[in-house]
């Protein structure tokens, strides 16, 4: 925080983990213990050579790399002087809505969100909660939300960037409807790719390994935005913010010239757009920036930034403790000063609301609040 | 051509199409005869609202647009004085690849080469052939080129960039043996994505309508451009030159960053590489221009273009008749003139060897080649 309190930092990509299995049995129903201790979410997924995680994030009282929320304060949050870190889970739990069974895929993500305002939520204030939910089963979606949604520390919802389907469809769109209500954005993070009853992670079906795979994850991340865009779904529910979490941000120019040609040649086949399809995105989708591109001469980086305006549409983040973390005083260099800014506080503080110390949350659920409207 | 006999502007991307199914019948034997004129090659496929093909296109003595050697002689390559126009078939053709019926697919790829050489090939020394193969059957797709490649109006090999796996991948590789010992490039054409036995046009599933399709097209030839690369095909076959035909371009600095950056972190789980990825890009393939990008600040293409010296990898191309035909007067102003001179016939020359009366085909079938090595 500087002298006004404002804050200066946030990691907008903070990934926690149990220390084991078994921590998550106290808050899962009975039902589903044998199965969760036995499989977890029985991914297959690649093998990185170098593994997920960071060689020095071992918190020294045991547990892996994340999975301890003091020492991750310390290691991470303190050291770096961040404000305030969105806590995204890990690929793992996200896999919720990649189990081909609804149910116990609902389970799993009402348990990971109660275990993690028990134990990360309630340690330290700078730990601000995304709430996981399984978009795969619409409806018990918008209950989980609506369960969680008025829980001060909990800014936003989080889900796999992997799925069943692309996420502008209608069947998602009763989540978004709920998520604007409650003004809460929903984020996707990668890492489920590929993984259980998701589709292969290319339209050619699967890389061979990890690196190639890591390099291809950008193509999911396209896909979504282009589908939410050519959906309406922006246009239907305008205040609703979707964040991409760690998907890329150098592949927009290309993205937004091309939907704007097509646009101007196709528009009567998506006549709810009011719009070009670029400004629907600069307006209503925000992105991360870790792993940040790196180009060898530094001056391409801020030249795309500046093409797309991605000042206002990007948040610092650091994706600890995985191994590609991006260190908040080095990755931001290239960037002029005045993106530097709104990329390490501003654009987090107004997308998750971290000044105002009521959210417009305090909703009434979404079901009562229509019926007031009535 | 110039006083010098020098080709001054090349077309890497022009669509032929029979006049009526039947035309084929001469070509193909009589056991697929039925299946064919009750068939075709049976796609889905995205419906376009404005049509695929330019409105003027239409022969005046009838077929569909590109049906007509003399007059896409006089309506195109003329008019905008091409000196050379690569053929390359139609999405349509293409898609022998995606027929679940590898002894279909194969039969109609050689009657098409058979009816190309007729039809198209012996009307104008203008048009140049691309082969059509069968990459999902490799053993008949190397026969096909054995028996094609020294045709000497015959440039290049082409394929769908919808396929049932990536093309990095080792099933292909005697595909690329093959087309090196030629002297072929190896093009891939969009059109086929999503269709008949091809994966999903994205990573999770489905786009609803054309429009929105054909945004995300690029993806596909992200993740072959990554295979390829990544599986090592261009230190195993480093002649050989693959051709990302109307896959965009602006996509390339996001793509060799991420590849770069992950190599510098991943190396040791692809030792075969000896360097940078984006080098093997840069030296073994190649890009054409159409569909351009066209952002409303003309110089941010110039920028994409220098960002990764797109000048010496792109090629022109129109294709024509599709409704986002690109005209060659308009399309390439933005880029500086040294860029225009490589991108309307340089790049193209060298590719495809056009001021060599005798390429470096007549070569010995592979298999006597290497015999003869022995």
């Amino acid at each position: 925080m500087d002298s006004d309190n404002q804050p200066q930092l946030i990691d907008t990509d903070v990934h926690i983990s149990m220390k084991e299995l078994s921590d998550l049995i106290p808050f899962l129903p009975k039902v589903w213990h044998e199965q969760w201790l036995a499989k977890g979410i029985a991914f297959s997924g690649y093998y990185s050579s170098v593994g997920v995680t960071r060689k020095d994030a071992d918190p020294p009282n045991g547990g892996g790399p994340g999975s301890d929320p003091q020492y991750l304060l310390e290691h991470h949050i303190e050291k770096n002087h961040i404000d305030y870190a969105i806590l995204t889970g890990s690929a793992n739990i996200l896999g919720v809505s990649l189990h081909p069974d609804l149910d116990y895929g609902n389970a799993l993500a009402t348990a990971y969100n109660d275990w993690m305002v028990e134990t990360w939520l309630k340690h330290s204030p700078k730990y601000k909660g995304s709430m996981v939910i399984n978009p795969s089963d619409p409806e018990a979606a918008v209950k989980e939300i609506e369960r969680m949604a008025n829980h001060p520390e909990i800014v936003q919802v989080i889900m796999s960037s992997a799925s069943r389907t692309l996420y502008g469809q209608r069947f998602y769109h009763p989540i978004y409807e709920a998520a604007e209500h409650y003004g809460l954005p929903i984020a996707i993070h990668p890492g489920a790719e590929g993984r259980s009853v998701s589709g292969p992670p290319t339209p050619s079906g699967y890389p061979s390994r990890y690196f190639e795979y890591h390099n291809i994850i950008p193509a999911t991340y396209m896909a979504h935005v282009n589908s939410l865009v050519t959906e309406g779904v922006f246009e239907k529910y305008p205040n609703f913010n979707f964040v991409a979490l760690e998907g890329g941000v150098s592949w927009l120019p290309h993205l937004m010239w091309r939907m704007d040609k097509n646009y101007k040649g196709l528009r009567d086949s998506v006549p709810w757009l009011k719009k070009l399809p670029s400004e629907y995105i600069k307006k209503n989708i925000r992105f991360s920036t870790q792993p940040i591109e790196e180009p060898e001469n530094p001056q391409h980086l801020k030249q795309i930034f500046e093409m797309v305006g991605a000042g206002d549409m990007t948040m610092y983040s650091s994706d600890y403790p995985h191994w590609d973390y991006d260190n908040p005083s080095m990755v931001l260099a290239p960037l002029p000063r005045y993106m530097r800014e709104k990329i390490k506080a501003k654009n987090a503080i107004e997308l998750y609301q971290l000044n105002e110390k009521v959210r417009k949350a305090d909703q009434l659920p979404l079901s009562m609040g229509e019926m007031n409207n009535d």
